[in-house]
């Protein structure tokens, strides 16, 4: 049994969507060594969200941002507005898509599909530090000569 | 390895969103002798959610919940609306903020950023007993001296 | 401790939303073994979606669709549009709804509600064969005689 659990502080970049499934493997060499297993990607932030989508064209990314902004609108008739009229759309972003995401390991491997990737989603205006708490758990590969 | 499970009832409450982040707490005190590990949060229904949100703000909890009404709204053609006019919109909020969420502990605690919280989502008009499964399981804290 | 993974490939089927509950109980029978642990169902596919929703009558599955169908509309004005008009709307639905789901294991058995049932949601109007891999770890059922 491994466990492996790491804080990864992402670099910060403004609202849009950004692949991170190379960073997140480079962080948790862990991963690696587990025959099967989990790995969980958590958030901590209440105004940005992980998901997995498509990896391939960027135009995906732009599109999932403006489909967002479409079904959480800033028009909505908020009342927690004090921190910006992007901050309480954010909030709805958030729980909607997600800030906790779990991937199988299978065979020292993120066990994901052709075209998926993982994404970070800033849903603020200004550019914010984002940190993710990965961990990897599950069975150790055994040694073979 | 600890592997500790426990059904949680939770106190009724009609439709609107609520903090239940020390109610988890007490419920599992095992969560404490987890050096790194992970908590799952399991909702047994399929009309209300569980997610995670800011943490301080009531109006964030008023919000969420007004802007989920505008997401969903009742007045979608919905054909199974035998159970009320509010149920099909609680079971579409169901499956977009989900039932099912996972919180690293690392060093007995969970890892929850500062402004997160855990927040139970009733999407039902009427008040309606809610239970829960938390599951937390991981590496035992090694004893010093 | 016991760690169980399987690839399985679902039946086909076009845009709609279909209970999967049992094909996944029978696929991995080591749920059984399991006194306390997790399943974790993983959607290899960015274009569908894993949820857990009610599981009787099948009007919540066509008015969830009508709903998804709404929330995340193909008039939308996406870039993304080579692959369909269907295919945008499909991705956000993904990150909305979600690709992966945890559900706890007590007792032997699948700790899903009365009322909950497994969705796997096509959300492409094509059919597709999609692959989902489950994984179930937990702590290993004590023999008794």
């Amino acid at each position: 049994m491994i466990w492996a659990q790491k804080t990864l502080k992402l670099k910060t970049f403004s609202r849009g969507i950004r692949l991170i499934t190379r960073e997140i493997q480079a962080a948790l060499p862990e991963i690696g060594q587990i025959e099967s297993g989990m790995l969980n990607i958590f958030l901590q932030h209440t105004s940005a969200s992980i998901t997995i989508n498509e990896n391939a064209d960027p135009d995906v990314q732009k599109d999932m941002n403006m489909a967002l902004d479409r079904i959480a609108p800033e028009s909505f008739p908020y009342e927690h507005t004090l921190e910006g009229r992007d901050d309480m759309p954010a909030h709805v972003k958030s729980s909607i898509v997600g800030s906790s995401i779990n991937i199988p390991i299978v065979a020292g491997q993120l066990a994901l599909g052709t075209w998926q990737g993982i994404y970070l989603c800033e849903h603020r205006n200004s550019a914010h530090a984002r940190t993710i708490i990965l961990s990897a758990f599950g069975k150790k590969m055994s040694q073979s000569g």
